[in-house]
């Protein structure tokens, strides 16, 4: 083993070779702290040929292999197992922006680029990359693709899997496909991107994308809405469309209790309209036209006054208001901890079911677990809700905690009833890895091991992970 | 071989069993009368269960299956070969739009609905899907999305790839994949529909799909614009973007000669501009917004002109106008061949290049050919050129047409240098299948072959078809 792990090392030179359980820490521990791994080496390329070589010798070997990007993950995807016979393989060495097409509106981004930097890009080059979440200080474009990432930008521009028009993905084998071109039409074959895109590191190596970017945008309207149900909330995204069409960038729900949690726990929030009312809507239109929205935002406003679809609404009056809405929005995600256990949940039904999952969901966490407090949350327009479960108050955190499973299954049957995702934005990992095979179409679950079968037949790419 | 037929038969009922030569030849020749196709049957199921037996009895007895949808396909994938062994499977009788959602945004079409009665369930739900080609009058969602259709919707809305979110696939086997799912977000596993999407009916049989739709647009401006290179039609597409965002609906680009072959063979059609031009160029704006766009459109015109970018323009004052503008590009597409023999090519490439595609291709073609007259036009925003090449004045027709390979090597060889694709919109089929294997990249390839391997391991669907 020690020989073979040496030869792993030659290929990135021992200085790119972690063996020291101190300095390979912060590639085995995940930001929240539920998985914690254990690993003989962690491999720092610095070239795709690197990869490749690394891939081959695993392949040969029989080494599972882990690819890790900037360690963000929230189901366990990029940790290593407790075994101490996976090898980790960071991907952050990678991060060259190859180039910027603002002609094409097309960035080629290597797999360890950090996101906030390919925004930065791009905007460098007047123009727009949409893809936004909370971890984009650290996350990576790899990562980003590997796990679907959703995110804010998702209502207007699409998930991960969208922004990508060609891909550079290292094959178990050590193979390199070589997909990245900056067609928008390209008909000739199968379609292999997608496949890579969302396989948590399972299939593949993604080590470098050619991406999307949009023109700039120019003009921004934001409201905050109290309105009293999420039937309500629908309306008004309807009416918004209606009138905006493309320019709805930004259609987040909240119920009451997430505004008062907030109000109660977050630092420098203030509750921008005048009473309480039971339900919430962040709403933003944006353009790339140099043309004001605040008007139309008063426009759809003013008709779902008129149509008793919104009780009040406060619209933005300069960027900093804007700020402090999406402020209350982003903070939610954030001080849930400080009302004790929150049992989580990241679900997508239709769009035109989220009311229902939304009453039905809260009716049964409640029969379930006397007093806890349902805070189901997010992005309406996408029919993604964190259906987050608030402990009750005074109750014992741990004893709350350990009905996580059961709670589970009663907010996933309500999905599953809806034929909906149990996992929307963040994947299956480790964390779903043994509800994935439940809530699968079962022809759709066999084809999956096929798949993974034909692309990784000796199970090295992050063995465990999906499936 | 009659009894297996007989059992062939027995699943669809005698009455949708074709066997008479006479009544079977809509289905095995295609429009342009390139291909030919002879077969012992050809089936027209009328529900999943029965595609599903047929699939499951072909696979236990190997024999091979040709799918078809509205067959208007341009490269021969849809008709059978010559051999009379494969059996034509007609998807046109599921033709049932099973649901429409308004508020999720989405439409539920069986494969054998016809793209134009889909446009037009969607609107009458006051919704858009914004699928659009010349066939759409008899082409069906099924082909649409086996050969991933591009059409003139693509600019803003995407490829037909871009308007799926859920499939239901029979596979070889008979399986049936049930993926109708309406999510926006979904990442529990592998991306499965995309594999079906483009494969031209080689990885399986595509039976239903949920599709997206948009508002309705409420408002348009386009203008016929004329300009001295394609240098400057991309100049004036990148000053529309910044401008109007993702509002540029439609941007064509046709050089003189296809105006002036228009305006000699066309009928009902005038030139909207007092002088010529060396380029012309269709551009449309298109909002769901209730705003009229004229202004802004005038706007981009205004600083186009001063930049020097535009020479002359004219804007549809009304929608008989637009469409008559509208009118002078599709007959570009139709008229050609009264200028004799046209060689065809349907390309793709970065759309920074495509000033230098054109250049370049059409130095190219009349140096191999001299006086032939390139009429490369096409879709500029998506870098997708109809790069046809009609005879020179006076040639003999046959001459000109049997030099199609060398004249394919010479455009192809520019296409590949630039990273392009050889076929952008209308798939591989039979007609570019020799072409397929020197154009992808070898990795790429065998990736191709082991999926068709998997999902078809007895090579019962579509054989000889793309790969």
């Amino acid at each position: 083993m020690s020989d073979l792990l040496s030869r792993f090392a030659a290929i990135v030179g021992e200085k790119y070779a972690i063996r020291d359980p101190q300095d390979q820490q912060p590639y085995l521990v995940e930001m929240r702290d539920l998985y914690h791994g254990r690993t003989p080496l962690v491999l720092r390329p610095g070239s795709v040929a690197e990869v490749s070589a690394i891939l081959k010798l695993a392949n040969d070997s029989g080494t599972p292999i882990v690819p890790q990007g900037g360690n963000t993950g929230l189901v366990g995807g990029q940790v290593p197992h407790e075994s101490n016979t996976e090898i980790v393989v960071s991907l952050k060495r990678l991060d060259r922006i190859r180039e910027i097409d603002a002609t094409s509106n097309t960035m080629t981004c290597e797999a360890g680029v950090v996101l906030a930097s390919a925004q930065k890009a791009a905007d460098e080059a007047d123009r727009f990359f949409p893809l936004s979440l909370g971890a984009e200080g650290s996350c990576t474009i790899g990562g980003n693709l590997s796990s679907n990432a959703g995110g804010t930008g998702a209502l207007a521009y699409g998930v991960a899997r969208d922004l990508v028009v060609g891909l550079e993905v290292v094959l178990a084998d050590g193979r390199v496909l070589n997909g990245l071109n900056k067609l928008k039409k390209d008909n000739t074959g199968y379609d292999l991107k997608n496949l890579f895109v969302g396989a948590e590191g399972t299939l593949g190596i993604i080590t470098a994308a050619v991406l999307k970017m949009f023109p700039k945008l120019q003009s921004r309207a934001s409201a905050f809405v109290g309105l009293k149900s999420p039937e309500d909330a629908l309306r008004l995204l309807n009416l918004a469309n209606a009138r905006a069409g493309g320019s709805v960038t930004l259609c987040e729900i909240m119920p009451r209790v997430g505004l008062e949690f907030v109000l109660k726990h977050g630092s420098g929030v203030r509750n921008p309209l005048a009473g309480m009312h039971d339900w919430y809507v962040l709403i933003e239109l944006a353009t790339a036209a140099d043309k004001p929205l605040r008007e139309t935002l008063e426009y759809i406003l003013g008709a779902a006054f008129e149509e008793g679809v919104v009780e009040d609404a406060a619209i933005a009056d300069n960027l900093d208001q804007a700020r402090s809405f999406k402020h209350l929005r982003e903070t939610l995600a954030e001080i849930q901890k400080f009302e004790g256990g929150s049992i989580k949940h990241d679900v997508a039904v239709p769009v035109a079911l989220v009311p229902e999952l939304i009453r039905k969901g809260s009716a049964a966490a409640v029969k379930l677990i006397p007093g806890c407090r349902p805070v189901p949350f997010g992005h309406l327009g996408d029919g993604n809700i964190h259906f987050n479960i608030t402990q009750p108050v005074g109750a014992d955190k741990e004893q709350f905690l350990a009905r996580w499973e059961e709670m589970n299954e009663v907010i996933h049957g309500l999905v599953a009833d809806q034929h909906g995702s149990i996992s929307a934005e963040h994947g299956i990992g480790q964390l779903k890895r043994h509800l994935l095979h439940d809530v699968k179409d079962p022809v759709a679950f066999a084809l999956m091991q096929s798949l993974k079968k034909t692309l990784d037949p000796n199970n090295i790419l992050n063995p465990g992970k999906v499936l």
